[in-house]
């Protein structure tokens, strides 16, 4: 294989969730598990520590411990798309290195999301002392646009400034602020950058315009179906499994979105262990998952799914 | 001196701004210096790694760093308000032990500030297990109340939650929400509760409430003055000089803080390197620079207050 085969595929990602156990650490057999069933259902590629992983919950340590795991467990690391963005310079290029140092796919960066309302020329400086310091030409950074949780958009200017500066490092993004305009518009401004849609309901859309697929929470559920849609988008099914996926999404955003996929883990797997978060995160409450699994089941969920 | 004595003073503190060197290391000597002569200039005590002091933009290593400098130069550490409060529960933890160990005065708790619109439930939950996890008598947390940049608020029925729970734990809030609304109330429903205003501003206001004092950026540069407030807040010169201080405030709050800030430091000091920030702060522009210098002569800065 060839670097350009080794590089991060197109298609359907899962942003991974992270099994804890009852003590709040890090489960690591579990999540070893789960991947490896992503990957054998129909995940193209996975992100391990976005915002669906409760990445932010984890120190700088765990978080390298979580990609020793999986790349000792033999998970290809060219599928993986690691994040890496942290609120510091230090703590990103720390985490940045390590994962360059597995040979990921690429990694998913966050702005510094602390302050609000930085300047482009600020959020420009730096990406650039981390791409600078870090110096390796196996470096390629996904940018995390979430601008509902970040609070920290990456508008595009910013984005434009930073693809002219470091072309061949800077290569795409993962656009989660729901907004389909602004996926849209990244797809015809920016030739050859990778947009993922921070979800499946676009999926077949962001494909239609050049997109390179979805990043999405919901799809630890429904990365089977997902799948189906990548891997024949101009099929005579495309529509009808989009509305599937599209249905159970639906379902999934009434309720907070990592204890609930977390609940139908537990569910669907009967380890309730699944359950577990990290504060500020909380379980479901016993009416909310009860109503959530009657709600999966209207629409056929596992069995036309998993 | 008896515990007592050696509990964190009420008054004015400054949330202490942190010089970097060139290479945006910290400049620990510089720090050192600055320290001192806030508590030489009227400050009560000294908010380390605050909002002001970039705290979000150094590694939890650096931070013990910092702290750790400030012990060794015998800065009095009952003076120290240290903030700790990161996304994850390991942080918060390994910071707070740190700073416990080495008998500050308190700890400036922010919430869990990556995810947005989490529940009390789950903020009290991240505290508990802190505190629990911690379970020191000498453990003293002021809560960090600043949604414009955390994103994230502390409600009353929290407060209330967590001062009933942990009545000798939890003991005093910045606000820096900007809401006096919220001061006042915050002074009025919590009686014992230490409340700091997050703006010299509202310093005799809140004097005249019951509450605790102002921690404030901008008393870097104005500590002198506001001090005489403190010091004599139904004296006959209280008022003017609260004008002279929201003064050199509205005159600062027209530019970004933390650069506008190091840039007056870099001005009266002589020492260029004051103006070192880290990304995604950005150095104040030349002609601001210039701006801002005259703005304030206008007011007779520095000689009416340094």
């Amino acid at each position: 294989l060839n670097k350009k085969e080794l590089s991060l595929p197109a298609g359907v990602f899962a942003a991974s969730l992270t099994p804890l156990k009852n003590d709040l650490s890090i489960d690591f057999d579990r999540l070893i598990s789960h991947c490896r069933w992503l990957l054998d259902n129909g995940c193209n590629g996975i992100v391990v520590m976005g915002t669906t992983g409760e990445a932010n919950s984890f120190s700088v340590k765990e978080r390298m411990e979580i990609l020793d795991a999986l790349i000792e467990a033999e998970i290809p690391a060219h599928k993986l798309l690691a994040g890496t963005g942290c609120c510091s310079i230090p703590d990103t290029i720390e985490l940045t290195k390590h994962a360059v140092s597995h040979n990921v796919g690429g990694v998913l960066m966050l702005p510094p999301f602390y302050y609000k309302n930085m300047s482009d020329e600020g959020l420009h400086a730096y990406f650039k002392i981390i791409i600078q310091q870090i110096n390796n030409p196996d470096l390629k950074i996904y940018l995390y646009h979430i601008p509902p949780v970040s609070g920290v958009p990456f508008s595009h200017s910013l984005i434009k400034k930073l693809t002219s500066d470091f072309p061949e490092t800077v290569i795409g993004i993962k656009d989660s602020s729901g907004d389909w305009q602004n996926m849209k518009s990244l797809c015809e401004n920016f030739p050859g950058f990778k947009v993922y849609a921070g979800t499946e309901k676009y999926l077949l859309d962001i494909l239609n315009i050049g997109g390179a697929g979805c990043i999405s929470a919901t799809t630890n559920l429904s990365c089977r179906p997902a799948s189906k849609i990548f891997n024949d988008p101009y099929g005579n099914e495309a529509d009808s499994i989009q509305k599937k996926v599209n249905a159970l999404r639906s379902i999934i955003e009434k309720y907070p979105m990592i204890p609930a996929l977390k609940l139908v883990m537990a569910e669907v797997s009967g380890q309730v262990e699944w359950t577990n978060v990290r504060p500020p995160q909380t379980k479901l409450k016993k009416a909310d998952s009860t109503k959530l699994m009657e709600d999966l089941k209207s629409i056929y969920f596992p069995d036309e799914f998993v």
